[in-house]
């Protein structure tokens, strides 16, 4: 019996969702759910008809913010996955996810991706077995950034890069053991296409953001349309590794979305276990075990 | 309140647990349990007057063999982890233990190290999201393997190198997708001391032995003792990857039992989880969340 799922949002991700899923056969995709007027997608505003026929809402909206105020409406009706990634305000939502999926009986499976997710779950092993994790991103867009940048007023368009400081790296991998995973580890780099009058202000908004790039190295370039479509690139990096290169685990992605995806839809097959131990409430990378994402017997890894 | 834990055997991964276990306030060593008469042990024979006093057994026995007997006859008594890593035995042994676990009421946390372990949970993982895991291990010496060199009668002392076959790793990281993790993945350099008559015999012997060496590029030195010992090291390594190199978790180690011992003692920490939930029978890496090893809050790793 497969499970049926849906998808809220049609940007990069719930495109990237709906594309691997449907190759998956333990997932029946009921419906992609959009408030735009997308061909091939149902109106958001009749998502509660569906109600008896989701199992599992994939919650792929676009920014940040707009996630937030979904996943708490949604999970009062529906058990969902998100990838809620706004790192400094993490746990005031997962908390407030567990409150409301526990009053109405619902697993949220929560802020699942590559960072928050894997690298999360990266960052507890190393420093479980005694190793200090360190974490770089980058080269790459980072989709929470860039639609930080989206939501500033007179931003037409925008692209984030965040770039890791390689010579921080190569100390690390020689011996050198940082105190904090700081704020000079990275460097950001914001294009943005805005009318000139709009921009001093802008790049203004932009390095005084907090949690996005106050006090992070950040390079604000206001490049036309044109320019700014030619660097689009879902491609990323990333790296946590601890002093001497003794764990290291990277990524190379040719699409960040498709990969946040394909994580997306490994850990919705957990729900089928969550839901047979009749847990209920948010959870996250930490809670489950390996044996509930995987696609074989245990036996065939170890 | 801390766990009371004792180890058996006092072997490189015996004395490692040692060294690191009492570093760590959660643990409470009752003490080292050995067959052999070595100053800051206790005998092996006396174990069973200690029932009472320990909560969890460290089994860190020299060869897989003697971990395989030792193991099924003290889960009757106690709560046990180990690092048993002959692959090809690892479903039966891993069943016989949880049957026994489960008829006398323990816990069994089994085939804890880098590989059975966290190479285990990364083969899942990256399965798990989309990609196939190649393993790769060296060079360094293996324990396992260097002690079945040990038990060929006539061999006075040996020392087994796994080496990866870098030609490989190269094809796969430019995009190869080899169907399986084939024995032409690695070499295996054998070095022995043993008297000059038995030589060819041994040969025979090693090249032949399944599970260990049979199919695989096995070259066997005889070496003279001094010779030997100026090529003992503890360093290890090892990668598990994937085409194009997407996913890839890495190992640098300088010391080969100290970060097995690492492994075990962080993975011992889930064994207070595991009673509290009143969870009984065997556990690998692939049943225990990783909130169950985590030295804080979740939310700081998150």
């Amino acid at each position: 019996m497969s499970l049926n799922v849906a998808i809220v949002g049609f940007g990069n991700l719930g495109r990237a969702v709906k594309e691997n899923i449907v190759k998956e056969k333990e997932f029946n995709l009921v419906g992609v759910f959009s408030r735009r007027n997308i061909e091939g997608t149902i109106p958001f505003s009749q998502i509660l008809d569906f109600k008896s026929k989701i199992d599992l809402l994939f919650i792929c909206s676009g920014s940040q913010s707009d996630l937030e105020k979904q996943a708490v409406t949604l999970i009062k009706d529906f058990n969902i996955i998100d990838s809620y990634d706004n790192h400094n305000r993490l746990k005031s939502h997962i908390s407030k996810m567990d409150k409301i999926a526990l009053e109405h009986d619902k697993i949220a499976i929560c802020s699942m991706g590559w960072d928050p997710g894997l690298f999360s779950l990266m960052r507890g092993l190393f420093d479980a077995i005694g190793f200090t994790p360190y974490s770089f991103w980058g080269k790459g867009t980072s989709q929470g950034h860039t639609q930080a940048l989206k939501q500033i007023e007179g931003v037409a368009d925008a692209l984030q890069f965040t770039l890791p400081n390689e010579k921080i790296i190569k100390k690390i991998k020689r011996g050198s053991s940082p105190v904090v995973n700081g704020k000079n580890f990275h460097l950001r780099e914001c294009y943005v296409c805005s009318p000139l009058e709009k921009r001093e202000e802008i790049k203004s908004k932009i390095i005084t953001m907090p949690d996005y790039f106050e006090g992070y190295k950040t390079f604000v370039h206001f490049v036309s349309p044109k320019k700014l479509n030619s660097l689009k690139s879902f491609s990323h990096k990333g790296q946590v590794i601890t002093s001497n290169n003794i764990m290291n685990f990277s990524l190379n992605l040719p699409s960040n979305p498709d990969f946040t995806a394909k994580i997306l839809i490994a850990y919705a097959r957990s729900f089928i276990h969550l839901k047979k131990e009749g847990r209920r409430g948010a959870f996250t990378i930490f809670d489950i075990p390996i044996k509930q994402i995987i696609k074989k017997d245990k036996f065939s890894y170890l």
